[in-house]
């Protein structure tokens, strides 16, 4: 029963991000198969929002929260659900309005790495 | 010159929110008078993010810090953008894995209150 | 299936806390539906550690992130779970030393309304 | 012994705030003790910063943090440690810059309300 | 005088860390001593709170703000101060639901660590 | 136009900082663009408050939030602008009575890291 919420959750996740992501998270645990379970199984694969969307929100809320080891991977998601670089340094700019220049400069300085300086 | 900046903020803020709420921010003083010109006029007017995408980054940030005073305006904006009160629901579960339980239930209170019980 | 996961976490919800709180909860639609499963049937039903230690964290944590919101209700949850007012006070005091005054002496002012001025 | 350093923080609580805020800090039984004690009678008798100093800081970090309920406090403190009402709009957007808006705003308007509409 | 307040918060910190943390502390200067005095020789001797308690405290509320620089020597503290790998792997996950899951994600990767990957 | 208020906050941002740190913003793109302008070309040139009085604020304010990235960069500043070192340890001290101990223990060791040991 739990291992169909959680192999929904395992699948979702990979389309999400990628495997060696979720190697990281399932090496934590119980922890990481509550976030697998939850995040992924029950919020993720709920109707209503795109990916897309989803990872706007997600970078919004990880770069107001300064929370810096969870923002490469969520940038990279952003990227990967088809946000362009362009889009994501526009939330960026947008969250340093709401939260302050300090996150925002970190968080951009992490996407120009991503993305590659002959993108950035 | 400074004048073409606050009146291109306050031709935009406009569009987002509206002549009440202007009011609130111009009672500020000198520092509604920099939210107007540079969020405003400088960020806001930025191509590459639609207003729609900008006021759910807001939302996001403003749900995960917890910023009760400026939620609701936000939350107006946004419907007035386009997202509908269903997509603000999962907008807030998704900041809810980001920030915790606690600021996503007083948002979803917030949220109910604005698009009213019938439609909740 | 889900329905066995909600009525669990039902149940250790009203263990916690009480009917009116659910209520309060269950208003808030899908996301009081996932806090019930998660919070409550996932994770405050897990071994390994008591509601009253669970409560102490609860409490902390809600302290030093000042979330006044849900800090009356957990302070009442402690009470229920054996956490003495004296205990709380203490708790307060040590997540002062975390989070500074500020947030503790709201916390502070919050559970003497609740325990009453004679008890104090 | 431990009544001096009361003694020494009580009257600079006094010399900083009023008999109103010392009623308040009082009401919060050990709490109030340890804040008189330490806040008052170690940092705030250190030489090296003057109250004016320290209670722009003060205010900078509470605006920061978002501390809604010590706020008004703090800048009552500030006016009477000899901060202007200039001043002190200048630290609240000094500090927007580093914390975001919304915090911003609504310190300037608990400010606009304790200078009263005449002088702000 | 101050020095028994000294010298009592320097003998409690040394049950509490050991003598590596204590040069840490002292290292800082005043504010070392003010650490040592207040919360070592105040507030952890008080009695109405075992240091285990203390401990659960502490890391809910380090977890909770994500103070990643202290939270190994509270890691540490609280397994010396009698709660298991397993409790405190309860408390993290306790705090994920207040303070969501990303600051979780990194107290129990650091947690994992300190107890080994063997035990973990 | 835009051209001007970008020199004003150039030749600001260089006083306040120096050639380096103006390298960091302006690889930032775009929001290193509206850094430069809104917070050295508007706010920064702004009369009613010293570059001390400024970065006093700012030290604070990013203390408050653990900023750690940023806290180097204006604990230098504040030497620049008349900070002495034993001013910014007290300014240090007084945070910690507002938003904990743990990020003012990191800012004092990173302050003791800039004026070097033989000054701390």
């Amino acid at each position: 029963m739990d291992q169909d919420r959680y192999e929904r959750g395992r699948e979702r996740f990979l389309e999400v991000h990628d495997e060696k992501a979720l190697g990281a998270v399932e090496g934590l645990g119980d922890l990481g198969r509550i976030i697998v379970e939850t995040v992924y199984g029950d919020v993720y694969t709920r109707p209503g929002l795109s990916t897309r969307d989803r990872e706007l929100a997600a970078v919004a809320a990880l770069v107001a929260l300064g929370r810096s080891s969870q923002i490469p991977q969520h940038l990279r998601a952003s990227l990967k659900a088809g946000l362009s670089p362009d889009e994501l340094r526009e939330v960026i700019m947008q969250t340093a309005t709401i939260a302050g220049f300090p996150p925002a400069m970190n968080a951009m300085a992490t996407l120009k790495t991503i993305v590659g300086d002959g993108e950035a």
